[in-house]
């Protein structure tokens, strides 16, 4: 039989898109054809001006058609329609817009009726926007985070790219808890119900029962996972989705949410995980948004200029303030006693040993040093069992990364690289060293182990943080949530 | 206070790794410092060779020791330790290598006993490394294809970056099933185990006893998510998890897996979404994998020569074949009545209107096509309801993309963009076009609908492609099958 074979691939390509046809310079010789969406229209006497968008680009393009040509449409030109025009890229004689499109022909594909679209053109609450968590993406803000998001994610990608990372998959499914927290969701084939009832209630389930021959819970760090990796491949790190049960609503939390995390082998200072956090993070602020997405993005937020003000500096080549816990609590104890019971101190009182408060870390960040703050050397009380000891017996060598308006945006540490230091602290929490459960991560010190270090970083905080958006359940596609899950 | 800040970070980078060194043309002059983990040690009689790798490139590096200064460590020199040299990287006079480091110091940070390391010399089965899934990257074959998972997804992320597709991250815990095949993973809050015992067992749960308030699943497929985006982006793309409760144990199935799926807007031709993916694919098989890591992967593969040719007949530039479904049941018919009763012809007879079986699927591209092979237009009984229905009014406008050794590669298809038409191919279907569930989906249809189509592609299957390697367990760091889940 004769095959059907389509001309070579090799040139081919999509149509462009408007952000494509925007800064390519067109000629207005040629003809564009380009499709898209309504955003608004503007009748005049003998034209329309009909503002298109892909979602390619924060502006969208004006185009301008005969009302002739208008009048002649079979469906309706209105917001929300999805339409295809050709015509051509002029210079625009308004303003706001340095090219527009004189159209010679347009098709509504797909009409959309104004009294019903659940996207009217005055601003809608994000409430509003949230339980319409499919449409919301029509919004100019929304489109513009999602996109936002994109570019962090390259900026990070070729971060870590140019220092020879190795951008690696980890589990999702996974019989540890890495933080022990306990806050887990529990995962089960559901086609696998077994008609005896016990087996499921019970943690402790006959291997039958599982589908796993053993209890699966969904991860809530790939940490663990990444140190084995490291172990072979020396750098590696990954941007993964992670999940905690956590049931407060806040506005820095979600159920399902993305880490970056890398991890890397060799280094043997907390100072050197922190350089290299500051340099990925320098890059995102400084690579990682356009002007024109700036400008989108800053119609929503309120206080945006000092936001900006802030993240300047930050992104200046200035390094961040590095502080000891220590250093941070004897600061936060000076002002609280400098400040007197005063109703503008804290609720909750700053001691040694004790956890930093959400707003111990704002202080840090927005008042002390108005700007990233690295708080390293916990009490080892306060951190996980796998954070490397210092030779103080006492704190270990950690770090968290406080930024104004955002909180905790990064944790990170060395690892304990000491099979025997590790185990005795396994022990003294009551860990079995011995057991199945941590053999293969004790192994890891076993053979060949190696000083190493990493980090978490809570990619919808960045987004936050960078765009000014200030909840995280703006910051991703479909947020999820204690008793929130739509689609 | 004075606040500590480090010098600044814009020069700040990571010590080279081998792979750097390596490929920086290093002056002999400049002394060098390197990490890594022995591979293997050869002693002569006055120098001592050592093989160096810190998973950077497959090669590693070739160490040339004085036997005093081998003599001097306290801790052996043996596979599996981790070390730090310095020296001098020169021409080598060996052959095999083109640098070598003649070590002027070196320093054992991790000892591995030679007697109990699980990684030894010899060939270890594919079964025994997955029994050490934390230790298996450690292998030269295992390091390569990590390495060659991390390459693909940069090949990847390059070519939608290029096609301005926008990445985006679509949830991972979803209320809906979009394959509707029903092996999915049910999730709850391991913390939530309400007291009252029947809630937990009752798929229709009382809201209460739920954490996200109605039943949550792992998602099998993004699609849905993407369609959602794609009505406002125009083009987006993700490399996501998925999740199937698969009891079979086949070379190509794994319960967690990625896919690369993608979804665009205004297109109107099943061959234009082959296009898409042929060129996507070309992409893989041209950039994806270099020639060194090519070599080292070919060793673990018998009959790597055919495979080989076999790719790089796909990667050129002459178009992939296409065949409708109607003529592939055509040519299976034949090529069964011609063969007549032999023991060679297929299990299943085919037929049309039946699904393809994997031999079938086989024999198209292995031995029919010898190469990869686009089967289209199924009958829409074989395919889900959100495929779009030809104007035959009994096949839908989708594709298969059969390769050979793997089978299919990747699937995609129009989507049904017409509301009337989705609606009554939903109720022919039994769904219910009236309630909450769809009507997310439904919008999407109502408002603005434009054209639309996309793909799915099993991230572990174009490894196991590209690579050789038969097993799709193989093809990812921790692999989960039924009965299977470490670490």
């Amino acid at each position: 039989m004769l095959f059907r074979r389509l001309a070579s691939t090799s040139a081919w390509t999509l149509p462009p898109t408007i952000r494509q046809i925007l800064s390519s310079g067109h000629d207005s010789a040629n003809k564009v054809q380009l499709c898209g969406w309504i955003k608004s229209v503007r009748r005049q006497k003998n034209v329309t001006f009909a503002v298109i968008s892909d979602g390619s680009c924060p502006t969208g393009l004006q185009a301008v058609l005969s009302n002739t040509l208008s009048s002649q449409l079979k469906l309706g030109l209105t917001n929300g329609a999805s339409v295809r025009v050709s015509g051509s890229l002029v210079n625009s004689r308004g303003t706001g817009q340095a090219k527009e499109l004189q159209v010679d022909s347009i098709d509504v594909l797909g009409e959309c009726n104004p009294e019903t679209y659940p996207i009217q053109k005055q601003t809608l609450s994000v409430d509003y926007l949230r339980d319409h968590a499919h449409l919301r993406a029509r919004t100019d803000t929304n489109a513009s985070i999602l996109r936002l998001r994109d570019s962090l994610t390259k900026v990070m990608q070729r971060f870590y790219e140019r220092h020879d990372f190795c951008y690696v998959h980890t589990p999702i499914l996974t019989s540890s808890d890495c933080e022990g927290a306990g806050e887990t969701f529990r995962v089960t084939a559901s086609s696998a119900v077994p008609s005896h009832v016990p087996d499921l209630l019970d943690p402790s389930d006959s291997p039958s029962s599982e589908f796993f021959s053993k209890p699966a819970y969904l991860t809530v760090s790939s940490q663990l996972h990444l140190e084995a990796l490291a172990s072979s491949l020396s750098r590696v790190y990954t941007l993964s989705p992670c999940f905690r049960a956590e049931r407060s609503q806040t506005s820095r939390h979600l159920a399902e949410f993305w880490m970056l995390e890398a991890e890397w082998t060799w280094t043997r200072e907390v100072n050197d995980v922190c350089q290299l956090v500051e340099a990925c993070l320098k890059d995102a602020l400084v690579l990682g948004i356009g002007e024109e997405e700036r400008r989108a993005l800053a119609k929503g937020v309120p206080d945006y200029d000092q936001r900006l003000r802030c993240l300047e500096d930050a992104a200046s080549s200035k390094p961040w303030v590095r502080l000891t816990y220590t250093e941070a609590i004897l600061e936060l104890e000076k002002y609280a006693a400098a400040a007197g019971p005063k109703a503008s101190t804290f609720q909750f009182k700053p001691q040694w040993g004790c956890a930093l408060q959400s707003e111990h870390e704002r202080w840090l960040s927005e008042v002390l040093v108005k700007g990233p703050v690295f708080v390293t050397d916990y009490p080892s009380s306060l951190k996980p069992f796998y954070m490397r000891t210092n030779d103080d017996g006492k704190s270990v060598a950690c770090f968290d990364l406080l930024v104004p308006y955002v909180g905790e945006l990064v944790g990170g540490s060395l690892r304990e690289e000491r099979l025997d230091v590790l185990c005795s602290r396994m022990s003294a929490l009551g860990m079995d060293t011995e057991g199945e459960e941590y053999k293969w991560y004790l192994d890891l010190r076993r053979f060949g182990s190696a000083p190493h270090g990493g980090f978490g970083l809570g990619f919808e905080r960045l987004i936050s943080w960078v765009s000014g958006v200030e909840n995280v359940r703006e910051c991703i596609a479909m947020p999820r949530w204690a008793r929130r899950m739509l689609l």
